[in-house]
């Protein structure tokens, strides 16, 4: 998407070089970096200036490709992968990225490993864009049918997090119907909940929107019931971290609550997913899914730019204060309208994405 | 409560002298100020050094009672009454507590004056602690309920924004009911929502509880729902700023999200709320109470303590984005399992009000 009037993705190759976007400095300042040693790679990763699992697994897969160019043997790709896979030890698709690379690499002779790896991170770059484009097609067709009830009225969709195209390498999941809607013509407007505690929202969201010049209000998380009661939005789309079988959404803590509030008041609930993250050996997300418990300091602390200008954080509450802070929450299939796949839009429901994916349904 | 050890209201007099609790600094700096001149009275309510319709009220009251010292004219009562109603033309609190003064001094030569404000402005302020008293008693057979089913384990329970003893003269609203459990030695745990925009849980509500002694936990406006899945929450109490004839409740933006969680959870969700906050003019809440949208920066900018130990905001948004600020919103009666008022625990429905207020209700 577009940043300073210019295309970009989160990750690319510019004279043999990998480029991405520091993304530690958004939305005060656009950073674009170059990785070229391991360390470099694990640095990006581990230290956030890369997130989202799209991307983490993109960058995972260039960092190996590029370690392939110095020294193709076997035992420098075990070494390489290792240290990649030790820097979000958690991360799904940085393991799948990591096992891609390695199952590819190994079949080959050395001479022919740093070429074989260069393409292979570019197409796991290009697929993951493939797919994250024919989501937004199929989340288009919702805004278009709700677009033409409207008239000249902006369509307005509420999100929550950044489930954004830096959190891919291109077009996002949640995002991705929005992008494609505004680059239609569409008028779209969208509500960003800025996500505490850590604001992806307001820090993330806001800003690839902006740059994109999609029309857009920053809310509290506290806002949406609100706005929703006075028919201001039109339809909630959300990403998720993994979805089960029976169509519970494991996202974002407080993505439940926005569900709450468009369920009762009959606005369309839509969650973006690549297949991948459907976790088809799960049924129930509530008893299923572990719920993280990040740090305290992330919800006693706020982080910003500061009146001198620099970035950093601030205290909110009184220092013996402690903190709880689940980062993730379920909601039940039930407040779900519908998946929006890269295959297509699934109802919440086993019967639904077993529909939708025979091929991957565990018996 | 106690502060620091120590038994405080919000508004007390000491040598004839009017002290406050300038609540700005909160929760960083505990900082005492003496009201003299009607300017200072004026600033402090103005500039929200006090905050909260009661405390507004009572320091309204005492204003004009030290203006009746110096000049107990009819004159100079108009005046002051007028200038002080200037300081917050919205706030149905200070509008009233200034009719009250007016009435009653009034009638009264000028040379009785000075004393009778005085007595006044106590016995507004003691009618006030009275009455939060009562909820609490009423709120407190609730919490002793939940406790007799929970044995050693703490009642938890969880409160949004700030209904606290420093918005009234002592108890709070809200709060009234766990300060007299935990005087009570009944175990209670509290989950304080933060309370985006303007951050008056983890500003306020965590330091009064804090400082009182009583366990809490400051959580980010979106865990609540998370933690009402887990059964986390044994019950919710909110404060409300306006509650229908019908039992809708207009609190801090974000309530609604609470007792839409509540009631998916089989949580009781309880408001606690002075019968004088009842508009027994208005049904519906949804269509008949206008909501404030306030100003962006408070979105777009979050306060505390910075790393340098001054107090000021940060900005956490692009600098271009825009924000909408809804201040509050209604919860509608049916998701409010009952109003715990001074006279006792009423069903949130135009029945149970008029049930317990027939003397209030309209025909």
């Amino acid at each position: 998407m577009k940043v300073g009037g210019r295309a970009y993705r989160s990750i690319w190759v510019e004279n043999e070089e990998v480029h991405i976007i520091d993304q530690r400095w958004l939305p005060h300042e656009f950073r674009v970096a170059t990785l070229s040693t391991l360390e470099d790679f694990q640095t990006a990763i581990r230290d956030m200036w890369v997130r989202g699992a799209p991307l983490i697994g993109a960058t995972a897969a260039w960092g190996v490709a590029q370690a392939m160019m110095r020294d193709a043997s076997d035992s420098h790709l075990n070494e390489v992968s290792e240290a990649l896979l030790e820097t979000r030890p958690t991360a799904v698709n940085l393991r799948w990225a990591l096992d891609e690379m390695q199952t590819t690499l190994k079949a080959l002779p050395e001479s022919e490993r740093a070429d074989s790896a260069r393409r292979k991170a570019a197409a796991i770059c290009d697929e993951d864009v493939e797919i994250n484009r024919m989501i937004g097609e199929h989340g288009l067709a919702l805004i278009k049918e709700i677009a033409a009830d409207k008239g000249d009225e902006p369509v307005n969709v509420l999100t929550h997090c950044n489930a954004g195209w830096i959190a891919t390498v291109d077009w996002g999941t949640a995002t991705s119907p929005i992008y494609q809607a505004h680059d239609a013509g569409i008028p779209v407007h969208v509500f960003v909940d800025e996500t505490r505690p850590r604001n992806q929202g307001a820090q993330l969201t806001a800003w690839e929107l902006g740059e994109h010049g999609v029309s857009h209000d920053l809310i509290v998380d506290n806002a949406g019931g609100h706005l929703m009661q006075h028919g201001e939005v039109d339809l909630v789309i959300t990403g998720t971290d993994r979805t089960t079988a029976a169509g519970d959404v494991c996202n974002k803590i407080g993505t439940y609550l926005k569900a709450l509030a468009a369920h009762d008041n009959g606005v369309p609930f839509y969650v973006a997913l690549p297949s991948p993250t459907i976790d088809w050996t799960l049924q129930d997300g509530l008893s299923g899914v572990p719920i993280e418990e990040r740090n305290e300091r992330e919800v006693t602390h706020v982080q910003g730019r500061l009146p001198d200008g620099s970035i950093g954080d601030i205290l909110i509450s009184p220092n013996r204060t402690g903190a709880r802070n689940p980062a993730f929450d379920v909601t039940p299939a039930r407040l779900v309208t519908g998946l929006i796949t890269e295959r297509g839009v699934s109802e919440a429901s086993a019967k639904g994405l077993a529909a939708m994916f025979p091929d991957r349904v565990c018996a």
